[in-house]
């Protein structure tokens, strides 16, 4: 198979970790004899730098011309500690969200059992737990037109949604959740907002097509505590894209940590595969980063993207055997022991490849 | 000290659990010698079911004139499974909210050490935790104008903040932080939120004035993961309404159970005192609710609106030795052991008062 893939390695820890889901990607080409043929693009800080924009129109075009994205993280310290700037590097990942159709992120919840022990919840509230997020990705406050008055004392961003746009991503999510254990758990705030109000109507619409599916409906307040109290009476959770946010960012202790979870954003095209890690510029730099999120996001491009099971398989499958190993970076070692060898980046990147 | 007092129980398991937050003001009135002089009121699903109103005028007539109020809880799952009904309960406290001008939800995570193992998280993690919450309760996405469409297809919510709005909280939550760890940690999505940058700008400004307290600013996304991964690290944290109501819903799993917490909503007057759970209609009217939060409700009363201090504290242990001496409601039985013993929601009442 040949395919065509674009690298955007961004901001802070993104190009150190996205060197090994590249490496990873090069190495299953070649046990498999697929042809990858990687280009690379600026995005976020590192383009603004350069080109003066979040997202320079040559990153869009490389990525248009495609086949898969593999993406690392954005963001940096310098714009979070000044509000007043206009060009800000998380513009770049919000207009390729939108520019490449990307509705749909797909966040699942990847239990590892070595790492049962790396969370703060107790491991048997966790032993079982397989969660797959469908977060919705070009829609929300994140999308709805922003304002700033004059005086610039009043500020406001548009909460908003369509139906389509509900629709869409309510389809892939039942369908998803057709070939798992048919559940399904939507989560808004129908109490408080219109937006969740139409967001809850349609997808009791959509939820008529699929009878097969157990349909629940949760408030996003009580869904965050559930999440925690319960994972595992979770399987597919469908939500808005700020509610997805946050839910995906809390799963992450589920999973033991945030540098182990990987995220397929798709759509009308192109896919788009990233850690849902940000840039984290405390430990840019310092070889402490977990590259296990980006090699599972080359994981998720081989399965989702190209339809390359026994490929993604494999890859998982070796993340896995490391851990077995006691292989650990730093976000994942349980720091009251000594049971476990400690690596940096890329001293655990090159183990995975190995 | 002579107080008039004004309870709504509201829906669900509102009534059931209030009755024993009154009753414990009832009694600490008659341990202290003050005069308590109570009066009652319909909010939410009962009112409309009398009224036609989620919010009658004669409640906040009475409300107005009360020194305090001991609110139970809103809510009911009708309107939940028809997001078309154009009257609902949550406008009712919505309304009362911004008409006593409560700006200020304070949510304290109170950790009972006998709890520590009721919850989902390590007692490892959780041992020292000690959290306030200052949610901001009268602006945001919950009051900013809704709109749908004609064709029904279109809905949204503006997420809006003024100056003004973010300036006293937070100095109501500085003030806090200074008689406490001197730490505040405040929670925006200013990535990506106009509202947020806005927020964000002000908490640094109003920061300057307290040289003292160290303040940190962390995205929501972050704050629901690092809440449950490293609870100890916060002390006071300051959010926005939609923010705040996720991330303490989520942190009531520290407390071991939401049947536990209660808040505290004050700003311009007359203060407005709740349990942090909802309604809860799975459970209602089946002794299996918590009271201890409407009772921890009335000790924040006492604390919070009349300045008693020693009577809030005779409260607060009182709970304590309950939970010392094994007793516990179902929310926060462990159902593996049978080290306790499990009450209803009327018995367990019953014991504190004694
Ligand atoms: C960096 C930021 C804009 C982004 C988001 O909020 O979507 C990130 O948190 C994510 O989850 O991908
Ligand atoms: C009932 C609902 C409107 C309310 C809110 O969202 O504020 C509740 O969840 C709370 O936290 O008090």
């Amino acid at each position: 198979m040949k395919k065509n893939i674009l690298v955007i390695p961004g901001d802070g820890i993104g190009p150190e970790v996205t060197t090994w889901g590249k490496a990873a990607l090069e190495k299953i080409a070649e046990i498999f004899g697929h042809e990858f043929v990687f280009d690379e693009a600026l995005m976020g800080h590192a383009a603004i730098e350069v080109t003066g924009e979040p997202l320079p129109d040559e990153t869009l075009e490389k990525a248009r011309k495609s086949d898969a994205i593999l993406f690392g993280a954005i963001g940096h310290a310098m714009y979070d500690n000044d509000p007043s700037l206009k060009v800000r590097p998380e513009q770049g990942l919000l207009k390729i969200r939108k520019e490449l159709g990307l509705f749909a992120n797909l966040r699942p919840i990847l239990l590892f059992d070595e790492l049962l022990q790396a969370s703060s919840i107790k491991p048997e509230i966790l032993r079982g737990t397989d969660i797959l997020f469908f977060r919705e990705l070009t829609g929300d406050v994140y999308f709805g037109e922003k304002t700033r008055s004059e005086d610039r004392n009043t500020a406001s961003d548009l909460m908003i949604y369509h139906r389509y746009e509900v629709e869409r991503i309510a389809h892939k999510a039942y369908q998803a959740a057709q070939q798992r254990s048919k559940k399904l758990c939507s989560v808004d705030k129908a109490n408080v907002l219109e937006s969740s109000r139409l967001w809850r109507e349609t997808v009791q619409e959509i939820a008529k097509q699929y009878p097969d599916v157990e349909t629940e409906h949760m408030f996003i307040d009580n869904a965050a505590m559930q999440l925690i109290k319960n994972p595992k009476k979770f399987d597919v959770v469908l939500t808005a894209n700020l509610f997805g946010d946050i839910l995906t960012d809390e799963a992450s202790q589920i999973a033991g940590s945030m540098g182990m979870l990987a995220s397929a954003s798709v759509g009308e095209s192109t896919g788009f595969f990233e850690p849902i890690h940000g840039s984290a510029h405390d430990i840019t730099g310092k070889d402490l980063a977990n590259p296990l999120a980006s090699i599972l996001s080359a994981a998720l491009m081989l399965e989702i993207g190209f339809g390359l099971k026994d490929e993604a398989k494999l890859l998982v499958d070796t993340v896995d055997e490391v851990l077995k190993e006691g292989f650990r970076t730093h976000d994942i070692a349980d720091q009251t022991t000594n049971r476990f060898k400690v690596l940096g980046t890329a001293e655990m990147g090159k183990l995975v490849l190995k």
